[in-house]
């Protein structure tokens, strides 16, 4: 009968630092061995990789599910945003939840719990995002890592999200304390505020002013302040969604004075320019997103950000609106919902467009996965090709060929940002704890089969 | 009789970019003539200025005379501080007046005309601090321009003075559409919050808690907010009192970047260094001010600043306070009331201590006299040496060494930052408007003879 | 009669700080005295400058007059080129004295010498540029300095010219000892002869490969090594003719180190571009000068280092050659005599240019007369408009528009890299030690007046 | 009988990206398969490695055996040395052999391959110093690169050794077109050789001034030279040994404008301070190496950039005279032979200091073994723990705490410049290509059974 469940034979195997030739033996859920050649018979079930690449599953680490925002709730739940990522290579998410203006972040974490459980087609990770110092939020924070939250998030924009520079700073030493890992979303609050009081006044109520109410310059701005937070909470800091060399610059000059500051930034910042706000019809609505996308020039920047391990992570900010939901805003591109999709796509496009600007596979695997896994406390559980871990991986072949469209995704949502873009190839299977959960496009696995991952500390600061 | 009242021959002439040797015949408060040699029997009045420098008078440009502070007042009020002022140099003084929460700046500036008409012993220009931009406070910018009032102020700290982020910038916005210049006291407000409660929860309750409740970064920070602010708001920007080199850092890639920021620092930043903090008995309370003094490592940093162009004006912060006063903060550091002496020493200590950091004299008129006049419109009444210009100027003799006492002073208060610094030369005599008004050390104007600088618009920017 | 020879009224004068309405009084070719209104029965000679400015007159540091360069000889003697000056505006040159290899010190000034004097028109200096250190060359220096020639140069490049890094050192060495100043013409020797050899090689023998033959990196190249040479030496150093970012950066970056580095620029490199390469007939030949003319994304970059004060001076490189002469290189670009014309046009060009780029006419007086005055040890007698200076100085008409023309200029060659740029005021008087020596466009002085002017040390660093 | 010839149990693997337990199955020299648990019945023989890291080979790629320097040789040769290396863990070294002068490459690879065949213990490569461009060396590369001499190296420094600039852009261009890299010793020649002059002169004859002749500032130039001349042949450069920040900093600008620019250093570059050349009796002669020892404050520049990965190899330069060879310079500091030991300790050196200055143990894997491999052509055969790749390996006990003294080491030369180090943990097993070749402390392979390297490209850049 064999010694394996699953047996991946004749791929090439890439981690964050490796590619080889090899058979991976799967048991129980893990990788049990990995050698150079296996016999069929070792195997139940046998999958040839031939010409192939078997990559680890992604770790997309910023998702918004069935996220409520501005009087509506993102479009993808844990069920169909999770097994549109399975389809895309991801096998695990992070997802934020978000404390309730008075609330505890206790049960914060149940009210997302209820959200997943028994709905996750792949395994996830809760952040908590503090909205919220008052009562006795912070003291909650021991026992909330204890119970495997072991990060947080603190939005600097927002209202009824938002927290000031003082309590961030709180927030920042009492989470560090514990070992956990603080993501922070940094624009400046008042700026927008002056800028989306001044155009509305003026008339300019179309999603073309979202990028111009939210200007690079105050992305940099804020994360040179949450930087300076941080290095007085003693804390490090994770400056997520990095959109624009401006606060690449700041992370990267926080970076050479030693402070422990990681950055993330996402495919739409990569390959998107704000050109696109100008599509006609309210398409512009389609990509209004904090930060927005940005002019062309930051692309490089970004790029080689990511290249020489400036910025360490890259996930997708998923949180999808039917065009219905963001004409919210028709009258008011304040009001438009703030978010995009893009968990399905994340691998495919970084295969595609990271060679090309200089990233190696090897490179991608590592922002995309190993990193995700040591920063947030899941390795080596997650996040790589190894024995002893989860098996988890998704088989990539370069020769499929393919040009985005949104109605091969699977994303609960009527548009996609990267509509009739080229990929240069595909996931065709995806394994999650051994289980083949996607094949050619399709999620074939269990609905709810995910698990809750339980974090530990980051393993890389 | 003579062509001119006064003629001051032999004296060697120092402006922002010359030196050379000639008389100065002066008329009706003017400089009428500068002449290789004159004659004696051309003045009513010759004065030998032979073996001496003969300096532009100096422009103070950041004082605060009879200025209300945590329940008291500083304890100069124009005629003490001015008459302090011209016996060390100092010609012109501009005073910010604050304007009272819910008041008008109408009747802010009315305010202070009261507090300085009549005691003035030479001439001043006010600033406007805005604390408060509700009502018609912004409207009445423009008229205020008109009348004089061409420069105002907003501080990012101090409760019931400080303003948020985005009335920051229309502050920035409206002044500078008037051709107005803005000074913004750059300091974290949260941070401040944050680690004084800290402190004093802890028990850590003396001056030295001072300095650490404001660390630089968070002058840096701000400084770099500020900045952006000002980007957004299109205006130009003066950072007042920077003190290390955090803000510096700002100022200089802002300048780089092309933006119109300018910087000042003040002598206590230069010279002083944070271990006077710990002077016992209570002691480093007199330097309790802010930002607070910074470690040693700063002053290359400023003194090149100053040097290099990057900071424009050095100024002094004079805002004093008798012991006793700084007593009210015996058991709360935060209740000192922040401000220390400085006005009258200004220029000797810049003689002395900016040669020896690669100062010439000529820069040194520059940053003390020629920058402010130009950047706060006074130009070229005040700020210079030249025909057609006041006759304002101080008579240097660098024979004259002495060694600082506070017994030395004019300044009405009980104690010098500067107690035992030696001086390599010292003013003998002062003229305001040709008018000699200080003598050997001691004032010999009439009290209040100080006129009102109705002032114009920045010529350098 | 009067008491002064000549009186200039109503004029704005202009120094490197200041701005003023005044009279000049001039006696025996010094400034007498300056005054707010003096009578014209004070003088013997009244010119009114109504409306007019009075500026220092220009200094051109770097001018290569009747210099012997591939064969020939550059197409403007002393008397040609210094005539052209004059009607430009500029009162003073200093000019190099190319040290033939083999010879003495002091023989090159003499040979330098007789070709200057009895034909030069305005004052002259002379710089020594040492191409051969063996025999006692570095044990004249001394006495050389004692003569008045106090600045030396050093060519990286040019076969006959050039020294080796130790040799540089060693001149560096000896002549800052005496308090002399050393300039420095930074490209890379073997890059160029590389690229050359490569070019003529593949048949590339245009002068659009002459600039491709010296790019701009090895300028930048050069300049840092230059800077470290001059560090080891612990001499002070100035680049000279900078034409490009990445040699502003080495000198900034220097300066930064508190290093006493300074840097020149010319008028061609803040104007032109390289596309002048391409013009037709071999008309890029009349570019053909070394450094090159770079790209236009360098134009800012060196107007905000004249403006922040990176670059001390502005002045032209001088050397003209027919397109006769430039012919030598018809089929070898690396054969083009190199230099341009710009003596004439260099202070009509910054006074227009300069403001278009953030300059007022005070920073052009200090990097155009004051500076090189100061620098080059002939401050105050040279550079300014103060009492007992030398009464160079000219009139500048701001009204008189004027586009460029070959035709109109004086200079003795048959074309201007500057044809056909508009100017938007010009010189209208030049006077030289108090004699009017140009009036309207046309040199009205004696030939051969000019003096050599012996110059003492640095003051400025 | 079992499947494989060697099982390596129970051992912490650690690669470039993972750690994690895990069992090494090995057959024919090669890794066979990776298992979470394997029967020792599967292999004849069973190697348990319970509670020890598995750690791949090192690579050092930075070796001088055998060389001649000065008038003689470097005392270890292809056996002590490698013999050294295998007992400290490296399992590879790749040697540079030095062109005669006048001599072909293909000679003088026949030179090196005889000094080493049959005498090397581990694999080994060989990189190729180009001397002399003359006659046909540079035709030969190309054959070379194919023949798997696939990089190569130029002094900027060293009589007979050194090239100038323009043929150092001919070798970077030729070699680069055939994908080999190229390392550069950067230093400047000419400051060598004035300074080294001058103190001679002045009778500074000790060890001493071996360091002041060659100031860090002179090797930030060359390397700033070096990366311009590879930019001018677009050719990719290695700054081998980078001992200060004046050279990392330049690394780390060309990097960051997308430049192949990458740099190596040195333990001893990283641990030892410029005072050791005080070390008395001509103690100081010991660290006598170019580039010399630096000052402390480099240490921290260094390590940050070997951990942000502006450095991406450590080798050692190993090249050892014993005291009495160092005494030829006795009398004058530039003749005593440059060089030092280093073959033996780097692995546990890095594993020890490494983690106190923030590497990760798979950072020290990456610029030790997995770098090296891929930089210089030999991935995956060598530099990491896969199933394919050569059983290169070592087995670190982290409980062997050591202290560094000559006595325990097997390099051929009677000193350790790390004497006294404490050590955190030691090697206790190496292999090479499967066979264990030192134990506890002692070789215990055959003498000469390394095998030469034919290696191909870079596959990092």
């Amino acid at each position: 009968m064999g010694k394996f469940d699953t047996l991946i034979k004749n791929g090439i195997i890439v981690t964050a630092s490796d590619r080889y030739k090899g058979d991976i033996g799967i048991k129980d859920g893990k990788i049990e061995e990995i050698s150079l050649k296996m016999a069929d018979s070792d195997a139940k079930k046998v999958i040839d990789a031939e010409g192939k690449y078997v990559f680890p599953g992604g770790i997309d680490a910023h998702t918004h599910l069935d996220m409520p925002f501005g009087g509506t709730f993102s479009s993808d739940n844990f069920l169909t945003g999770t097994r549109a990522a399975a389809v895309g290579g991801t096998t695990s998410v992070i997802d934020y939840a978000i404390q309730p203006i008075g609330d505890t972040l206790e049960n914060t974490a149940k009210i997302w719990r209820e959200k997943a459980d028994g709905k996750a087609c792949i395994d996830y990770g809760i952040h908590i995002a503090v909205t919220d110092t008052k009562g006795k939020t912070l003291e909650e924070i021991p026992k909330m890592v204890q119970a495997g939250y072991s990060s947080y998030k603190v939005f600097m924009v927002y209202d009824n999200m938002r927290v000031e520079d003082d309590d961030l700073i709180k927030i920042l030493k009492t989470a560090s304390n514990e070992g956990a890992i603080i993501g922070v979303h940094c624009e400046n609050y008042y700026v927008i505020k002056y800028l989306t009081e001044k155009f509305l006044k003026e008339g300019k109520i179309g999603p073309e002013y979202h990028p111009l109410s939210r200007p690079a310059v105050i992305e940099g701005e804020a994360a040179n302040r949450a930087i300076v937070l941080s290095e007085i909470a003693k804390a490090p800091l994770m400056v997520v969604h990095s959109s624009c060399k401006e606060s690449v610059e700041e992370i990267r000059a926080a970076r050479a004075k030693g402070l422990p500051v990681m950055g993330e930034t996402c495919p739409q910042y990569l390959l998107l320019s704000e050109e696109c706000y100008h599509e006609e019809n309210f398409g512009g609505s389609k990509y209004v997103m904090s930060p927005p996308i940005r002019n062309k020039s930051n692309w490089s920047e970004l790029w080689r950000a990511v290249r020489e391990g400036d910025l360490q992570t890259v996930s997708t900010d998923h949180c999808p609106f039917f065009m219905k939901q963001k004409e919210l805003g028709i009258n008011d591109f304040s009001k438009i919902p703030n978010g995009a999709p893009g968990i399905e796509l994340r691998m495919p496009l970084m295969l595609t467009y990271g060679p090309k600007n200089g990233l190696s596979f090897e490179k991608i695997v590592e922002v995309t996965a190993s990193n995700p896994a040591k920063i947030y406390g899941m390795y080596p559980k997650k996040g790589t090709i190894a024995v002893g871990s989860d098996a988890d991986m998704f088989i990539y072949d370069p020769d499929k060929k393919m040009k985005v469209t949104v109605n091969m995704l699977h994303e609960n949502v009527d548009y996609t940002p990267f509509e009739g873009f080229e990929l240069s190839g595909y996931p065709v299977m995806t394994l999650s704890r051994g289980e083949v959960i996607a094949e050619d496009g399709e999620y074939t696995g269990k609905e709810g089969r995910g698990e809750f991952l339980r974090r530990g500390k980051c393993t890389v600061i």
